[in-house]
C-alpha cells in the first residue's frame, strides 16, 4: 500500500521504515529538515510540505500522524483538512487523549474524512520486533488498511486489532500505559528493597537475569531492567527523577470518573510526581508539626 | 499520693511537675545529673539512685517509668525488680510495644509486682493541658492509683480510663499514633497543594487560622499547624525530613496481622520513609527503564 | 444588613436563621413550597419567586446562593441575571468547582455584578457553632458584606476571611474537604484496627471519649465519631457504603495538575470508591490469575 | 544424580518428575499415601517413611524439602536430623521466611549438615517450562548440586544461580513475590477500568491478546490473564476474594525495616486484605461520621 507519515521522529521514522521493509511505499513529512533527510536515507520518500505529501499519494489517501499529543495534532489536522478529499483516511497513531480523538473524529466526519485512532506500543524496539496496535474507528476502514497494520505488528495476524469505535484505540492504549506505570513501579520497588539489603550483597543484574527465565515475573520490562542493570549495576549517574506523560494522569482520572479504585496505578503516578520534589512542603510541615507537639528536633535544610 | 518517677526527660519531668502541682509527692530519678537538678527545682524530690527512690516511697509503692521504649525498659525493670516488694506497682507510661508489655507484665506477676501500661498522649503541652491516658492492667490496681491518673488527665474524670488488660493501654496508644500519622499527612498534603497554587497566593497561616474556628477539620493538630505556619509561613530552614517512631510501624504491622486494610495510616508511614530518601534507587531504575524502552532522556545526577 | 438567600435546604435555612438571630433581615427563596414555609417559621421572609426576592431587597443587593454545585448554579445565575442591577453582589456559598466559579465571576463582571465565592464549612452544627468561611473575590465587596460574614462565623473576627481573588474561596474549601477525607479515613482505619483486636475487647466509645481530652488526635471529627460510637457502638445497621462529593475528586485532580503527590487524600477517595464495589472485577481477575499460575483454588461467587 | 524429595504435592511431584525426565534418580516421600502412589506412577521412587528415603540415598545425601512454609519445615527437619550424617545436604525449596532459613541453617551447621535455600518460581507450569531458582548457601555445595538445579531450570545455564549466603535465596524469592503482587494488581486494575467503560464495549480477551505481542506490558502474567479471560471473559462465578501468602506480608515488613518506601507492593497486599472484607468497620464509621456532620443519609445494611 501507500501511506503518508506525518512526523518523522523516533517513532514515526521507525514505523515508516518498518513499512518500507515490508514493501509498502511511504511518503513522509516532518517540519525538521534533518528528520526528512534521515528518513530519505531509510527508504522513505521525503516530502517538503504537507501539501506535497498529500499530492504524492493516490486516492483514497491514508495519512498517519505520529506527532506529540495535544495541540500539535489539532494544528496538523487543521493544516491537512483543506488538502484532503472525502474518502481519505487519517490515522492518529500517537498518544492522544481519547476524548480529543472522539472530538476530532466527529469534526473530520463532517468533511467525510475517515479517522482511525491507533494506540501504538513497543517503543524504540518496535522497528525490529513490531508494534502492538489497538485500533479504534470504522471497521470497514480498518479492514481497508489491514496491510499497514499487519506490517507494523509483530506478525500479520497478531499484536493488532480493531478494539472498538473512534476513541477506543486511544482509550485502550491509555490503560495500557497505566498498567505499564504500575508494573515498572513494582519492579523498581522490588529491586530497591534488594539493593538496600546489604547483608546479602545481592548481584541485581544476576537476579534480574535469573528471573527472566521461568519465573512468574518474567516480562519484557524485566528484560529491559536486566539490560539496564547489566550495563550499570549501581545506576550511577542517573538522577532519581522520573517523568510522566499524559496517559498515566488520564488513566487515574478516568478510573475515578468510572468509580473504579485503582490504587496501584494511581500510586505509581504519584511516586513519579514525588520523585521530582526536592523540597516537599508537605514533609517540611510534618517536621514542623512534630516539633510543635513533641518538641522533636527538626533537621535544618541546606 | 506518693509516686516514684523514673526518667526525668521532657515527658517525665513535666508529668512529675503536674502531679506535684496537684499536691502529690513525687520522688524522681534520672541517670543524668542535670535532669535530676532541674527536677529538684520544679518541686520533685530527686533521688540519686533507683535504690534511693524505692527507699523513699511508702509501701505499697507506685513507680512510674517514663523512659524510651525498648531495651531500656527491660534494663530498668531488671534493676528495679530486686528493690521492689510484692504488692508494689510499676506503671510503664512510655511508648512500649504492647507485646513487650504483656511479656513484662507476666514476668512481674511471677514476683507479685503489679504492672500497668499507660499510653500517654499530649506531648509537651501536657503539663498545662493535661494528658490523655489509656491504661491497661488490673482494674483494682488502676482504681488504687486513680488520684495519679486524675491529676495527670485534663480533668479528674475525663481524658483517662482503663481500657483493658495488660497491653491494652499501649495497644490503644499505638493505634492513636497511627491515626496521628494519617491526620498529620492529610494536613500536610492539603497545605502543600495550597502552597503550590501560585495563582491564588494563599496566605497559609490565615487559612489555617480560619479553619480553626467552625470548620470540619478543626483539631488540636490544626492549632499546632497554624502556630507553626504563623511563626514561619514558608517553613524556611526546615528540611523536608520526617522521622518516625515505633508506633507507626507497629500499627501498620498490626493492621496487616489483623487483616485490616489501613491504606492511609500505611501510606503516611511510607511517606515518612520516602522523605528520608535522597537518592531513591527505585526512581533511578524507573528512569533507566524509560530510557530503555522509549529512548526517553535521563536526568544526570550530581 | 439585608440579604437574599436562594436555596433553603439544610444549609441555606440554617445560615439564614443564624443571620436572622444576629439581627439581619433575610429574604429567602426555594423552589420547594415546604422549604419556604419552614423558613417562614424561622424568621426568614419567604419570597415566592426569585423576582420577588430581588424586588424586596434594597440596592445594592446581596444575594447568597446555597444550592447544589453544578448546573443548578448556572441555571440560577441565568435566572437571576436579568433581575439584578450593576453593583449588586452574588455570593456562591456552595461547593462549586473553583474553575466554574472563575468562569461565572468573569461572566457576571461583564454585567457589572459583583461575585464572591464563599467556601462554607461546619455542616449541620453551623447554626449553633458558626461556620468557617473562606471568601474569594473583590476585597471592597467583601468588606461591604463584613456584617454578614461576621454573623455567620463562630465569632465576628474569627473563622472567616478573604483568602484571595475569585475562585480562591472555593479552591480553599475544596482542599479543606480533601483534608477532611484524609482525617476521616485515618480515624476510620484506627477504630477498625481496634475493633478487630478481639483479645482486648476494647470499648470504642470509651477510647474515643478518652482521646477527646488531651490527646494529640483530639478534633471535632473525633467528637462526632465519639458521639456516633456512643449511640451505636457496633455501628449496627449501617452499610459499609461511603458516598463522596465533588470536592474530594477535584482535590485529587488538582494535586496531580500541580504535580503535588498527595497519597493520603487520594487513597481516602479511592477507599470510598472501593466501599461501593461489591463485585470487583479487579479482585476476580486476581483470583483467576492465581489459579492460572499456581493452581490456587478460587472461591465461587454466589 | 540422586535426590530425596520430601513433599510430593503439586510443586514437589512436578519438580521430582522434571528431574526424573532429565535422567536423575529421585526417591520421594509424602505423608499422604495417595501422593506417594501418584508419584510412583511418574517415575519417582516412593519411600514409605523419611527413614526409608534417607536409607535409599547414597552419601553424601541431598534431600530437597518441598513442604509448606512454617512449622512443618521445622518438624520435618527435626525428624530428618537424626537420620542424616555430616556432609549431607538439605535444600529447602519452599517459601520459607528467610530469617527462619538463617536460623535453621545455623542449627544444621552445628550438626555439620549443609543447608541450601532455593526460592522456586514457576508454579504449575514449571514441569514443562522449567523453574526459576534463586539459591542461597555455601557455594561449594551449590556447585556439587549443579546438575539438579540445571535440570530444574528452563535451561542448564539459565534461570538459576547462587545469589548469596544462607537466606539470600528465600529473601530474593520473597521480593520476587512482592513484585508479582504489584504486577498482578496493575493488570487487574487496568482490566477493571476497561471492563467498566461500557461506551466502548471492549473485548477484554482480545485486548489482552493484542498486548501479548509487541506491547510494553507483555509478560508471562499477561499470557495467563489472556488465557483466563479467553476461557471466561466476564469471570463469571469467580468471587472477588483474593488470598495472600506470607511472602507479600514479609516483603512489606522487610521494606519498612529497611526504610524503603514501597507503596505499590504494599497497596497490592492491602487490596487483597480489602477483597476479603465484606463488612468493613472503617467504611461503616465513615458513613456514620458523614451523617453526624452533614446529615448525609446512611445506607442501611442488610
Amino acid at each position: 500500500m501507500e501511506l503518508g507519515m506525518v512526523g518523522l521522529g523516533r517513532m514515526g521514522a521507525n514505523m515508516a521504515e518498518r513499512l518500507v521493509r515490508s514493501g509498502h511505499r511511504v511518503v513522509g513529512f516532518d517540519p525538521g529538515a534533518p528528520a526528512r533527510e534521515q528518513a530519505a536515507g531509510r527508504g522513505i520518500e521525503a516530502a517538503s510540505s504537507l501539501a506535497e505529501l498529500v499530492e504524492r499519494l493516490p486516492s483514497p489517501r491514508a495519512v498517519w500522524l505520529m506527532v506529540p499529543a495535544g495541540e500539535i495534532v489539532d494544528r496538523t489536522l487543521a493544516d491537512l483538512l483543506p488538502l484532503l478529499s472525502p474518502g481519505d483516511a487519517v490515522i492518529d497513531g500517537g498518544n492522544s487523549f481519547y476524548k480529543d480523538t472522539m472530538r476530532r473524529a466527529a469534526m473530520l466526519a463532517e468533511h467525510r474524512i475517515e479517522c482511525l485512532d491507533c494506540g501504538t506500543s513497543g517503543g524504540v524496539w518496535g522497528l525490529v520486533e513490531g508494534y502492538s496496535l489497538m485500533v479504534g474507528g470504522d471497521a470497514v476502514v480498518v479492514e481497508r488498511l489491514r496491510p499497514i497494520f499487519a506490517a507494523l505488528a509483530p506478525a500479520p495476524d497478531r499484536g493488532w486489532g480493531r478494539v472498538g469505535p473512534s476513541g477506543a484505540g486511544h482509550f485502550t492504549k491509555m490503560v495500557h500505559n497505566g498498567i505499564e506505570y504500575g508494573m515498572m513501579q513494582a519492579y523498581a520497588e522490588g529491586f530497591a528493597i534488594m539493593q538496600r539489603k546489604d547483608d546479602f550483597a545481592l548481584d541485581l543484574p544476576q537476579v534480574a537475569e535469573i528471573w527472566r527465565h521461568g519465573s512468574v515475573v518474567r516480562s519484557w520490562l524485566l528484560d529491559l531492567s536486566a539490560d539496564a542493570l547489566r550495563k550499570n549495576p549501581a545506576l550511577d549517574g542517573i538522577a532519581p527523577y522520573v517523568q510522566d506523560s499524559g496517559e498515566g494522569r488520564w488513566t487515574v482520572a478516568e478510573a475515578i470518573d468510572l468509580n473504579v479504585s485503582a490504587p496501584v496505578i494511581t500510586l505509581s503516578l504519584l511516586e513519579r510526581l514525588r520523585s521530582r520534589e526536592d523540597d516537599s512542603f508537605a514533609d517540611k510541615l510534618l517536621a514542623a508539626m512534630r516539633n510543635e507537639f513533641g518538641g522533636h528536633g527538626i533537621k535544618k535544610s541546606g
